[in-house]
């Protein structure tokens, strides 16, 4: 038996439903033997680069085919591009306003299509909610079996949001919180693999020094800060069962140094 | 291969899980084959408005044939029905406590049963948690095929809540809000239908005019107030990337005016 | 044709889904086909006794073979372990911490695995996220047919959370909060077996006396606090239309005390 393909909903609509719902609505008069998956409706409010980043922590661990649904959509209605992105596992469908910036590094894209074709939409589509009316019909014609090229013209041109980097100088690296999740861990965008030797570094956070890398929470005495590489392989400050941005009055865009010793 | 069928939740027993993994249990013993979808558990806590405002945002857009399980429902365990709602296209199960106003309104009803019949409920039913003990089994056996008046006896009596109407006089409609969403967003309850020629009016909140209708909400400079016809085609004051409820300091109930020019 | 396999997801991963997409991710990954069931994932953070609460909310609603993946894990990466525990009814995966005290209790144990079989976790474990990287593949491979003696070695030494009991004397029973619900319901450990003439009580909370035991909530006037046998056949303090949590400003330890008349 052939599974059933797999949509990924990931929003900014809130958990009241009210939009999410009729989402699924949609896909699911379309294609109602597909899997919805519901990632998130909780991404904050117009923030594009917390949906990318969310994007970015899941999108790989699905089956090859899954079709990833990514709605942050402040500019619905104006001069943003609906867009699909095909690689080689995946899709992605929602608006180009970079949202899909990781997915253009690092996956191998093999067609970006505007979606133009207004055969594949759902009526008239409104000015403030083409995830209903644009890409959750896409989505789940996709699913149907339609090809990508299908759904409008190709295109070369993306939008992709300006990535804040670590600067490295001679013995230190400073980079910056770029997530909080819901324990209050702080995640940083300074990738394990900046951090030649581990073993001989401190790390510096506003007033804060922290001696060591250490490699889980419990290994450090219950409210201690501490550091360590996270799931998702970047540098992260913790606190074992309490909140390092509680304790540390932190937020995201904070800077981070590493210095060698 | 017939799809299986569709059980929509919308309730609010909150997200931590405790009822609505119940709820979800009981359907899936019953029929293991449906699908679930959560719509929300998020409905403020007794609010009956908001869960059948919720309701008729999102039940349209589900193919024919789903059930849609809806539950606010203060009057647990008192006088208030158990009812199923039979529509050309879809099935609806709940308290008979005004949540399917909008349905009755809107959709042909083809029968209302109220749930009598003790054989198709979860053993002796509780007195405070009908989702689990009437509603779900009532759901999960509909969906595997028992016709609608095998679950108790037709009823022509059906409890309606009294909706806020929008008021004209001869030159202006005066309207409330009656939900914001989660971007702050106020809906209210004056539908594009009431309003003539939008090209010629104003539209008055508290102190503040606004002078004519956008079409999305970044045809405006960020953080302006805005006022368009949402995506349910009702009149909906807006900021651009910014919360329209915070702005004017608004809740449900507040009156909004327009004005002929 | 068979049902799809179903896994529940019970944690405390917060509503942002960058740690329960990648676990959705790479429970579909292995089985395309199994049904996951999200019951949530709001667990308070690093609270193992509210997941344990929770989780006894709900498991046994579920059909036989259900899959109860339930991870609160604030030692991850430390000494813990990671089980499977097989009932006559349900399998039971995530780390042995206390987390499924009730199912021991409860439930015909008929196998403890402890986890060590790396044959079927993802990669190399992180140190800091086991339910993506061995709970997870577990519970996956467990619903495609893997015998649970695979996943390790036999244990017999579990984790369990020590429960507070209610204290009786001769004419009064004390028990305490336990759970308090969205609706600021406070549940209490106090069991319906263990009130012996239910016509015959009267409860005391801090310095509030009811003077009997309600059947449901709108049996007294809106607002007045009452009490009742709640849906999971513990004792209940809750207000019509209202929260007794906020009325009593109470929290889970209050004591509750039942005195016979």
């Amino acid at each position: 038996m052939q599974p059933p393909k797999i949509v990924t909903l990931t929003t900014d609509f809130g958990g009241d439903g009210s939009y999410a719902g009729a989402v699924k609505g949609v896909l699911l008069k379309i294609n109602p033997l597909l899997k919805i998956v519901d990632v998130t409706h909780e991404i904050s409010c117009f923030d594009i680069l917390e949906g990318a980043l969310t994007l970015n922590s899941f999108y790989r661990f699905f089956p090859k085919g899954t079709i990833h649904l990514t709605v942050v959509d402040p500019g619905v209605g104006g001069k943003r591009k609906g867009i699909l992105i095909g690689t080689d596992d995946y899709f992605f469908v929602g608006p180009d306003d970079g949202i899909f910036s990781f997915i253009y590094d690092q996956e191998k894209v093999r067609e970006m299509i505007e979606l133009t074709n207004s055969k594949y939409f759902l009526g008239t589509p409104s000015f403030t909610f083409h995830a209903r009316d644009i890409f959750a019909p896409v989505a789940a014609y996709l699913s149907l079996g339609v090809e990508a090229g299908e759904f409008g013209q190709l295109t070369r041109h993306c939008y992709k949001l300006q990535m804040p980097a670590p600067v490295r100088t001679k013995n230190s690296l400073t980079g910056e919180i770029i997530r909080i999740d819901r324990f209050g861990n702080l995640i940083t965008n300074i990738s394990s693999d900046f951090i030649s030797d581990k073993r001989r570094i401190r790390i510096r956070f506003k007033n804060k020094t922290i001696g060591r890398l250490s490699r889980f929470y419990e290994e450090e005495k219950q409210g201690k800060l501490l550091a360590l590489i996270g799931s998702t392989n970047f540098l992260e400050l913790a606190v074992n069962r309490g909140s390092a941005q509680k304790l540390l009055k932190a937020k995201t865009g904070d800077k981070v140094k590493i210095e060698k010793i």
